[in-house]
């Protein structure tokens, strides 16, 4: 990221050698350096606030919705009941923002390893991190990993709002953590996981694949479009102890739920299950076969 | 674009003064000026050979099977009986590969207005005009408004592939355009057209589906993914004299089907018409509700 603050600064991510996508930046607002990682929330022209860690864009306010209800409602609308959930990760607070909008839901625990990304967040995304007061949400600062090897509690959706698998969330994508996340889930419990670009990360898919088919019953992935990632088309991994994303899908739910959304919608749900033959190629030997 | 060769040459197509997306290249392939605009075509560190038309990327080797599909089947798919296709634009050749994979098309007339697209993919992305020479394609070099307005020829399935409404391509944005291509379809008669962003054009969606509604039965708009268009997200238009693009999709024979596809397969086609609650609240006066 360049910092000089000159007429035309630009923030540029640069992925793979290979493609970069660039903002333009009015100015930056929070710059830190955790004990995690760099924190930077800049300004841009056309997005919005928008928040990098080393770098790496994270979020924009102009398309964050698209991420957080793709992450939350696919899930809260095929679980049968959906009380208890776990956030790993998504220090923002987009991900428990849409989460809390469910009112069945009694409980969230989100675990955040950095304390500074929340902080920068509620004080220059405020409307990311809209629910950071709602008395459901317990927020524990602490590493994600250790949390679930330590914890005795049952989740119904755990949600793992991750990075990338370099860093900090590395052991988010480890066999270890998927095995031990599922043995946290009650019968119906589902996971849903951050799995990266299907253009530009097949192997990490793969790999992070791999390592959840053991430890669950079900195991699809789902597609959405976001502005501000490289490739533009972006993926969650939806792993279950039973329920299926499209049959066990409870549309009237998600068609009277009483609040609004700009991205999600029960035909979105259906069509985000459809994988492209490129796609199917590379992981339909580790996926289940989506209901026609 | 930056055409100094050095050690880390990038193409930055900037976007509204707000994003840009860059690709690394190796070196420059072809650089030439037309009487409509410059063409170059690059090789990129990851993305194969691509064409850029004025610095604006068009498609890249890598991503561009999934532009073509989409344009090409999903009408070929719906139309009961497509035998005499028109394309207009589409002078890289794609679309027209796509097109003459359909065994019942007999007849491709496609009206490029710059030769010198045509000739330089047609030696340095061969694999996309790769259907140039097949004895059903017509190719003809002249201005696709004009041959639209002279034409006597009546067309099953019209695709307008065309760049972005400035420059050449501004023409077939227009009303009285799509006034005289609804005229030349078949009773059933399809056509689709190259409709930008929803992200970041929806002005020009809103002028362009206001200006097809009166000539059209049917109209409705569908997504796909790109790498090398900014925002990830894109669309085209669906319009048509009678069929639907749901109802009347032939899934037999597209599940059927003697050639391979990379993005589109029945599942895809479906999807492709869920339109997200933000892009449904812009464009849903204009378009029709997709069939359940």
């Amino acid at each position: 990221m360049d910092e000089n603050s000159k007429p035309a600064l630009w923030v540029h991510e640069t992925h793979k050698e290979m493609v970069s996508l660039g903002f333009k930046v009015e100015k930056t607002l929070f710059s830190g350096r955790s004990p995690f990682q760099k924190v930077d929330i800049v300004k841009t022209a056309g997005h919005g606030n928008m928040l990098l860690n080393d770098g790496i864009v994270m979020l924009s306010e102009k398309d964050e919705f698209i991420y957080h209800e793709m992450i939350a409602h696919v899930p809260l609308f095929v679980h049968p009941d959906p009380r208890r959930v776990l956030i790993i990760g998504g220090g923002d607070g987009g991900t428990a923002r849409e989460v809390l909008k469910h009112e069945r839901v009694e409980n969230v625990v989100m675990v955040e390893i950095d304390r500074m990304v929340v902080d920068a967040c509620r004080r220059y995304m405020p409307s990311v991190s809209s629910a950071a007061d709602d008395p459901r949400l317990e927020l524990l600062f602490d590493d994600g990993v250790k949390y679930v090897t330590n914890t005795n509690k049952t989740f119904d959706v755990a949600i793992i709002d991750s990075t990338d698998p370099v860093g900090p969330a590395a052991p988010l994508f480890d066999q270890a953590f998927y095995q031990n996340l599922a043995g946290r889930l009650s019968p119906d419990g589902i996971m849903i996981t951050q799995s990266e670009s299907p253009f530009y990360d097949p192997d990490i898919q793969l790999s992070m694949f791999s390592n959840q088919r053991p430890w669950f019953q079900k195991l699809h992935m789902y597609l959405f479009s976001t502005m501000t990632y490289p490739g533009g088309l972006w993926s969650f991994g939806f792993a279950s102890k039973k329920p299926c994303p499209i049959a066990d899908f409870k549309k009237d739910r998600a068609e009277t739920a009483n609040f609004r959304t700009r991205y999600y919608n029960a035909q979105i749900h259906r069509a985000a299950f459809a994988l492209p033959e490129f796609v199917k190629k590379s992981l339909s030997h580790l996926l289940d076969p989506v209901p026609a």
